[in-house]
């Protein structure tokens, strides 16, 4: 017998740009808005019988109206809200989450200050939540970032590994270490300061990546990871995706150029993948 | 304590083009391969021991060493050689996987004949496969594709459907439906003939999609899946993800213009987000 | 004295889906559409006088209404009607051009017959038009693709070329050929049979390709420039950008295996870049 | 008969970074750079005669090159140094450019202080320059960004514009205007400091959009272009591309909620497009 299994349907890439008009400036919130259901959809899928499925574009125009009604000034409490308004009003609803990613935009520095109502867009990375919210309960909150590119130009080095006979690579205790990294974070409970929590957060990752005195990429997010756990009780786990974005040193010697490690080509393909989770331990 | 949790390493987007140099005609693979390695690899990350790694270097040498030597003429079988020859040379591994995506070149049409060295890329469909070998088991296969772009003009209808407060949409007995599916299903048994499965996969859900009458992306979906296997009873299960891409219809009536289903705008964002598994129950 | 100098404004990235509903089956559309105006509109750049600026949101409304009541089958004539509305309609305008790039969409074969209304998304290759209307002259009408992924496999050289101190390039006379094409042609003049004239052209410039005995890039351009001329009178020029996009032969002498140009890496960079126009001189 | 006409060739994307190594810190410089060079090359098009023909693998190892022995600390010198090359050691030469892309990287701060050898990428806003070196003139030097974010919440109106019969715009004294802004200017010798320069105009061109009273997108691309010429007496023009990324009000009556400007759609397509020259007139 054919079956219906594991299955999920929501809306994508809703996005929403929020306008907050305080009396001396405004704010503005950039936000790109996924939502997912899970629950008994069979008659859906099998049978063509839609009486229990809320359409996407319902989701699409609760995500805007629930934008108008929200105090949340961080993705976290706006993921929170969605996620708590499907489980509420949705009985067919099992699981109900809300994804969301953040577009970061600071003032414009006009005239040696901030411009009230100027913006110019920060980046490449980018604010990410998801909160999950499974029937019966308590909501989990994953907050996180995504394309932060941080690089190293000292500190680094790659030896003692392992070699077989397709093993070229030659040992380095000076090279480039550059990442787009990745960042998720579980809280332990919700209701948090998500904002300074974050800050905290990511402060401690760039410090420790800083810092690190590196003998691989593994070494340095595993050094990362544990120095987020330390500074911030509030969260249980954190996984790191660190993509080793290969920066080649060019060899100059048919030129009759020395190289001292001055003159990389950098890579997007091949790259090397690292992705671990460290997580505090009971 | 804060210790590591799981974790994985590898090498991805090594890209290699594989020239087959037949008497009489050549045929091109293009093949961009991920590979991911998992194990006890806690000294790495948290004493910085590399004893125990193969740097991802190694990892790009041997895709390039193993295409050489590889008589495979399908991604299945070359991941299945790439995850088998990490697992039997690397006994710190306990998993080896390898991922595959390939770009489809066909034979150009010049005078009227397939020439036997020119070559255009087809697409943007492109076929897919993860290899997993768990140390100790059976080596899985799941094939799929990727980035399939299909519409329907006729037959699709959304209606019935679960309506709350914030419920805008309108029913609809004749809309396009159109989506960017991707497919992924599992074959029972390794050594079966991979291509000409790919190819009953592919066109049963093809046909599957061109003759439904579908009464929402989901039932067509099931549909779908439902074909795929009973017409290959060497799978065992489908995923499928159709993400419904919106062509919304133009309101024209301002112009005093009638629009019946001719002028459409096609969306990339918001769109519906729909993914099932249909599986044989045993 | 600081003024205005050249300018242009315009809608960009309209898209647009005809389905034509013919008794027996449906024809699918897919244009992607620029319209750009030039005139003097010195007021509303100096002064932000708008009385003369015909809002880019009508543009928009333009070309979905246009669609609905043109019968135009090809990108050229649904081009050429947009461009001539608005030099028709607006009498401040100098020079009005459309710009239209078609997704290409094919029946599905579905038990072996073409179904009349299921589709096939092709690619990666794309259909593009420009129509261009000075007021008082004849519009002019470009045509062409962009995105042509094509590969030799064979017939490819590169050598006896200029060296200089900083020259490493080894000469090679059977190397891989691929590139990602873009081609346009100038019409002679306007209602022709634009889609016959389309599938002349390229299939010209196809069969050069494969045919061509390559000693460089910039040879196997003009030889197919000079095909498609000699194919079509109706063309008085055509211009080719041929990025190469360069397969490197591995090195697996390291392994002990030799690699008689079978196993290359595909790079999307660097690449060399060739643009060149073949023009009929009279 | 059919002949050569314009062309040109060199390569692009090539990629470079550059690690200054001074005692208290470092300084990274990644750069992408095209070179191309015209010429009469008409042998090799018709003839494949490449005699005259430098490789393009020889220029990416003049990239290389030229940026080890380079004292370059600006996008600009380098482009000029790699100008003069191919014009001083290339007779068959006629012209030669160079076009770099900057991405921008800070160090990072790390315990309340920068450190000297960790960084993360700035953006998404890149710096851009073109030297171009026709053989017997000077050498011309035109700077500019690209991929500049910019938003303005208030201060922005657009109305009294021209209708049609297809105009449905509703006219507005308060919207939201974002745009991703392109800049190009062209210095009037060279031999400038260009970093300093740079930063002048930079800041130009935001302070104008922050403090512009916006009839029109095209009134405030003259703002600005006219408050960097005014600022900056050594550049001579600028060119502004700046589309309209409209974010639209979203209509929350049916859900009984006003919506005084505080919640938007932002969009990527359709988008309007604005674009212009600003001079000094002499």
């Amino acid at each position: 017998m054919i079956a219906l299994g594991e299955n999920q349907y929501g809306k994508s890439r809703v996005r929403v740009m929020k306008v907050e008009r305080c009396a001396d400036r405004h704010e503005v919130f950039e936000w790109n808005v996924d939502v997912w259901l899970k629950g008994d959809f069979t008659a859906c899928f099998e049978d063509g019988d839609n009486s229990h499925v809320l359409p996407t574009d319902t989701m699409k125009n609760t995500i805007y109206s629930t934008a108008r009604a929200s105090k949340a000034s961080t993705i976290e409490e706006f993921a929170i809200e969605l996620a708590t308004h499907f489980i509420t009003t949705q009985p067919q609803v099992n699981e109900a989450s809300a994804n969301i990613k953040a577009t970061l935009w600071r003032h414009i520095d006009a005239g040696r200050q901030r411009h009230p109502t100027a913006f110019v867009q920060t980046g490449p990375a980018r604010e990410t939540v998801t909160a999950t919210y499974p029937r019966g309960e308590a909501v989990s909150v994953t907050s996180g970032f995504t394309d932060m590119a941080i690089l190293k130009t000292a500190n680094s080095a790659f030896a003692g590994y392992l070699r077989d006979r397709l093993t070229t690579l030659k040992e380095t205790h000076d090279r480039l270490l550059g990442t787009l990294a990745t960042a998720e974070w579980t809280y332990a409970a919700p209701g948090l300061d998500y904002a300074a929590l974050r800050t905290s957060i990511t402060d401690s990752l760039l410090n420790a990546f800083a810092q690190h005195e590196s003998l691989s990429v593994q070494q340095t997010l595993f050094a990362m990871g544990k120095a987020a756990l330390e500074a911030v009780p509030e969260i249980t786990e954190i996984r790191l995706q660190m993509p080793n974005k290969h920066c080649n040193l060019v060899d100059l010697s048919a030129f009759d150029q020395d190289n001292p490690n001055h003159i990389f080509v950098p890579t997007d393909e091949p790259h090397g993948s690292i992705e671990a989770c460290v997580r505090r331990e009971v």
